[in-house]
């Protein structure tokens, strides 16, 4: 981000999610896809017309239903949506002709509740793979959703999005520049297979700035890359993921390019906020560790470094374990693809340098330890280039306990 | 592996481990390392005379300075080594000049003791990172190895060089070909971190075949590639991982170009045995996975995908769990990089096709849950390009075991 704007505008946090932003609506129910637990397993974001909007997708090819049928409908819909309506416990992935057909009819089926066209309707699904959708529980689900939409149910969409989530996430900035007041409002559901490049996550963000569809589409996609393409729980990339943005203009805040670093700054608090959240929530998560690499060789360099080392289950069973462990992660970064040379790398744990340019200093492994022992922690791996290249990310440690949920989650 | 030749030899297992062959002795002993176990911690595998050999060397450009050790002896002996002088119980990794000057001196010593040039020696370490070699412990340890050399010792080697490792790893096999028989021994430690290109793993193998170091070189090479390159525990490479071959010409057997198969044959065997060896002993391993990708758009994307597959931790817990979840093997070639149809795309769990060309067959997964708890088990991905491109890799499952093993490994 921009600092030499920072004056000129400032963000806060405010209370709500999806809604705290004027001109949108929610709900969220229980259909009967979650059969078991009779947990909230359906919802609906609105805006209270069809608003400029912006997507980013999962990269994995094996990609859900859902996922092609929203692409194919910003491919027709000019980038203007009316809602999104999305399901958990099924996500209609591997499903074939069939998942198409029930992907399509949930947004039809929306579409016709609302009043707008079906392919300004986007549709997002979380859930387990390869099963279909009872469509004659979500249909007459989505009838009762859209019936009972309101402002006052943004935190109800919040939880009817979660899978193994442990806590619903949902995030509200206000972002006051001296052209008035705008909000950034989102929920987002993670758990497992949390990856960069939208692994299994899904994220809708609000906003009632006025903004074109391809300057959200910007936004959406510059605060993506350092908050949700920036955590990682296990490195598995899934079938589902996306991320939405909607704007509906309400709050008279027109976004031109003086205006842009506000709106990207409200888009990074309310992103970073829930993305964080989603690795806090991680399966089996106990820890939340934020892990920097600086002076790579090359922006590229930082990047493969950091995700290797974030996704090492021997870097996040150490950390597990309380153990400063800093071999595993040299040992990381050394495998990574990044350039590397021991002799000028040095890495620090809370702010104890156990590692300091090729050499061990064991006498701070006491100290480091207890630091790993927080519930929250940084790890700096320096790799001494002195080219200023760096990057972060997010990551959990792993437990026994993310075994268990991943052994068990489907039988 | 040719079959062209298959009816000019035959290879058959046989008795011990890197002994096997004639010309080479071994010796294992507590030098006091390991202190709190009072394990095997040194060994020596000796040839009678300096003979061809040749090495392959982890990729992670975190060496250890074993390694960095051994490749400047191979670039001044001219291919011909005398000894193998290996730890365990510390990897000599991350230790700076103090850790060089060690691992040479473990070299000259054993030279020394053998009557032989530095050089002639190749070091091998493995254990925890970071900690200096307490080589007061090991000189007189060299010493006392050197003096106990003898044939009958290949096994106390085998359990000499183990780290985690629940059980010690050798194998040997005879090849007899029209021109006289040979044989190929070895032994190997893995355990954790454990990737292809030389993960934490170390391997050491001799023939009593005559051959030339550049040809033993190509011979561990195209073994390697499909064998200790084709295993994984947990994606983990490591800093100080190689394998080591020497040939010491004893059976009289020459190895020319008609015989070369013969050679690769039984480097092949004794390599394969080794490598999955060190999947089934990998950290906290229940089961051993044979992962093969079938039919790929090009060779590379075969690896790229059974790599990707291998390593998913949600493939490897699902699998622990016995859960034929096979939307997270979808999900994970999807991701892979590979190219990727998903309706082309079929999986088989042991016999059962649970997914064939895009399509569910979910009436299988009782007993391919059944197969998935079977000790040991096939997974096939065929990604339907017909063009034949294969790749196969050996996996293990991962367990709460292998979380605990690695949270408390170092403290």
């Amino acid at each position: 981000m921009s600092t030499s704007v920072a004056d000129q505008f400032t963000v806060a946090a405010t209370a709500g999610g999806a809604t705290a932003p004027k001109g949108f609506t929610a709900a969220g129910l229980h259909c009967g896809i979650k059969v078991k637990t009779g947990a909230l397993d359906l919802g609906i974001l609105a805006a209270d017309t069809a608003v400029p909007a912006a997507g980013i997708f999962t990269t994995n090819l094996a990609q859900a239903a859902p996922i092609t049928v929203s692409k194919r409908h910003f491919e027709t819909n000019q980038g203007l949506v009316r809602a999104i309506v999305v399901n958990s416990g099924c996500a209609n992935a591997c499903t074939g002709t069939v998942g198409m057909s029930d992907a399509g009819q949930m947004a039809a089926e929306a579409a016709a509740q609302l009043g707008c066209l079906a392919e300004q309707v986007l549709v997002a699904s979380t859930g387990v793979i390869g099963v279909n959708l009872k469509m004659d529980k979500l249909v007459p689900g989505i009838r009762a959703a859209a019936a009972a939409l309101g402002r006052e149910h943004g935190s109800i969409l919040a939880r009817a999005i979660m899978t193994t989530d442990p806590f619903p996430k949902e995030h509200a900035v206000t972002v006051k520049t001296a052209r008035g007041t705008f909000t950034v409002g989102g929920t987002a559901k993670g758990s497992g297979m949390i990856e960069p490049n939208m692994a299994t996550m899904l994220g809708f963000l609000a906003t009632d700035a006025k903004v074109s569809s391809a300057v959200l589409q910007r936004a959406l996609r510059e605060s993506a890359a350092d908050t949700f393409n920036a955590i990682t729980v296990d490195g598995d990339g899934s079938t589902n993921d996306c991320v939405f943005a909607m704007a509906s203009g309400a709050s008279g805040v027109e976004i031109d390019d003086e205006l842009y670093p506000a709106l990207l700054a409200g888009f990074y608090q309310v992103s970073r906020e829930l993305a964080v959240g989603i690795v806090r929530g991680g399966e089996g998560a106990t820890k939340l560790v934020t892990v920097k690499i600086t002076n790579a060789k090359t922006h590229e360099d930082a990047w493969l470094a950091v995700r290797t080392v974030c996704n090492s289950p021997l870097v996040k069973t150490a950390i597990h374990g309380g153990d400063p462990n800093w071999g595993r992660l040299v040992a990381a970064a050394g495998r990574s693809g990044a350039a590397f040379e021991i002799g000028q790398t040095s890495v620090s744990i809370g702010p104890y340098k156990v590692f300091a340019k090729g050499a061990p200093h064991d006498e701070l492994a006491p100290k480091a330890a207890d630091e790993l022992m927080k519930k929250e922690m940084t790890i700096v791996i320096d790799l001494g280039f002195a080219d200023g290249n760096h990057a972060t990310m997010w990551t959990c440690d792993f437990s026994a306990e993310y075994v268990k949920i991943n052994a068990e989650y489907r039988t």
